[in-house]
């Protein structure tokens, strides 16, 4: 049997990594690929309620150790119960947020130790990594202009930090692929959203081939 | 200020712990003491929430390590929220389970690593001890028996466990008192229940007046 894929896409709210996605995966489905769409936190129904747990702006009392275990328990049961079966099954698995997020927003972004980040994500995935992660980079102005101007999204406890804080996450994403630039690509999401598509699928579509 | 003691309560359900524990919080609260009871998982809102994850009996496809997270993070809200500012302004913290539950259950219960369950309680705790741990050691069945007569205790997921599991949860807690026989102090939770109350008193007492 082929070979799955885990295909992460990486990136601050507002640079359409979603959109993107979604796109991406409605063509390699066309195209005959099977494909699961799935996203972090969340992605399963025990891994939803951390995510309520997470997310719910009523809770300005969590602690920033508690927030990232959290997100770690939640990657666990996502990747036991959904990821693993499909890679296993020798699905594409393109993921809306991964390891890479504990480590750019909580390490980079909240100052929480980065090697200990390190040892959750390994804990809580065997060591598993992504085979291919897309990285989209965006000016943090203009990603929080995107953000301010969509009017669908509700805003949640994450969207009332500052600036700072998002200059600080981008730095991390940045550290990453600087750390292992064989797995992180990163797509310039400055440019319009179809050319930031086809940047990604042609990313893709060559990992994909590759296997 | 005196300084607060963290006095933990561990062993099995029906080793009568919860019920000694309240006994001795009333004592002491009739001697003038400032006393916290209080309760793992939970003791506070967030810890709650996480707690009602973890005991849902519908959460079937709950993976061993997401359990495990799940206790850790709700472990670190409630030291954060509750335990720390307790300790801080000198009172006595009693509290229904704690570090040494997640080695006994998850690690000699469930299987899971016991050195990375120790790197996870110390990531949670910052390395905090308790001052002392009273375990009620009881022989399984006899603490089985025990619950099962018990008519105002609701069954959740964990009761549904088999009696070897309860063996190897003893064992575990009977390796953790060999290796910190300073902290924790075995009590027969066998004997009438009066005298298991008179015997972790004492034991309390005099870890109280050492201070």
């Amino acid at each position: 049997m082929t070979k799955g894929l885990l295909i992460t896409f990486e990136g601050p709210d507002g640079a359409g990594k979603s959109t993107v996605l979604d796109a991406i995966a409605h063509d390699l489905k066309e195209r005959g690929y099977e494909v699961v769409v799935t996203r972090e936190p969340g992605g399963v129904p025990i891994a939803e309620k951390i995510r309520d747990i997470i997310l719910d702006p009523a809770h300005t009392s969590m602690d920033e150790k508690t927030e990232l275990l959290l997100y770690i328990a939640s990657r666990r049961q996502h990747l036991a119960e959904r990821v693993l079966p499909a890679l296993a099954a020798g699905k594409l698995v393109l993921m809306d947020r991964f390891i890479d997020s504990s480590v750019a927003y909580q390490g980079f972004g909240r100052g929480l130790d980065v090697e200990d980040i390190h040892w959750l994500n390994a804990y809580a995935t065997d060591g598993l990594k992504p085979d291919l992660t897309l990285y989209f980079d965006i000016d943090v102005k203009e990603g929080l202009a995107r953000i301010a101007k969509s009017k669908h999204r509700g805003a949640d406890r994450l969207d009332q930090e500052n600036v700072a804080w998002h200059e600080r996450v981008r730095q991390g994403y940045l550290s990453i692929l600087k750390q292992e630039p064989e797995r992180v690509v990163k797509i310039d999401a400055g440019q319009p959203l179809l050319n930031v598509t086809a940047e990604a699928s042609r990313c893709l579509d060559k990992k994909v081939s590759e296997r």
